[in-house]
């Protein structure tokens, strides 16, 4: 199969679901034969951003490795999928004009669900003010204004939103239409 | 062509001509079909590795980076040419544990043949006590002790250098034999 690379790249606030989706999408495009890497957050951190903090700067830092990265990859016909909260802007959109074929998604969930929910307890410290910096909390989310795709992660079940960013990644033609669409289609 | 990714490392002091070879290297895998990256230290210090000094942590720190990097990409299919000093053995040798066909290009060139080239103009600041932690001046280089190829850059001219790397690459069964090759041997 002719492969063309590309990033998808998960925005949103912690909690939200991004990496869930990130390792949901991961084996689905896997499965229809494309090769695929999932750089997270988190693994980025240990691994390219150590000693890195949490202010704009070193935040901005931080995306524009994964961006480097993720370019490095498609461009050599692997599909990446970033999942960092990447919380401003203007550094997405630089990566989005810098980088071929970026699809951004953005997870989206109101603080008092993910408050309510807090997996990990970090919005209870950080309403507590034990944690600082937390995004949403003390420290700011610039939503996307155009994103391709909105994935509503206090409304949609992790499924619904795979299937929502498999389709528009088939509509956009990054991705072959799976045999079953292309069965119903006929 | 079915592809293995495998990573090259060239290590050697500065200006002992690891760029030049890489980037020689470089065109030529691709004519035989390849997908080639080459991470170049510079390159992957403005990327990267940002803020990072030349302490021995921070040096190690910088080629665990680009290692993490060979491995996304060689695990991907891709050749990754990394191009590095990379002065100490013992990160050097957990690269070469870690990741998956790590093939070790020695660049080796006597310090005073490079203090005689001098192309940056280094040798004659580190030595004059301009430059501190430079390698090979006042910062130590550990010459690796069994690396698949050594580059005498004082002797050989790249294109030398070169086809010994491509031999033992082939030797290796990491690429094919080229139709040259390969004409000939019939």
């Amino acid at each position: 199969m002719e492969q063309t690379g590309f990033t998808i790249w998960f925005t949103g606030l912690s909690g939200a679901g991004k990496t869930t989706l990130a390792r949901l999408l991961e084996p689905e495009l896997q499965a229809r034969g494309y090769k695929v890497e999932v750089l997270d957050g988190d693994i980025i951190r240990t691994n390219l951003s150590k000693g890195l903090g949490f202010s704009k700067e070193d935040r901005d830092t931080n995306i524009r490795r994964i961006g480097f990265v993720c370019d490095l990859l498609a461009r050599n016909d692997v599909i990446a999928i970033a999942a960092a909260i990447s919380p401003y802007k203007e550094v997405r959109d630089e990566l989005r004009d810098s980088l071929r074929n970026f699809v951004e998604v953005y997870v989206e969930c109101p603080i008092p669900v993910l408050a309510e929910r807090d997996v990990k307890g970090l919005y209870k410290k950080a309403l507590a003010g034990e944690i600082k910096n937390f995004t949403g909390i003390d420290d700011p989310y610039e939503a996307p204004e155009n994103p391709e795709i909105i994935a509503h992660s206090d409304s949609e079940t992790p499924e619904q939103s795979l299937a929502k960013i498999l389709a528009k990644l088939e509509e956009m033609q990054l991705i072959a239409a799976s045999k079953i669409d292309a069965a119903n289609a006929n």
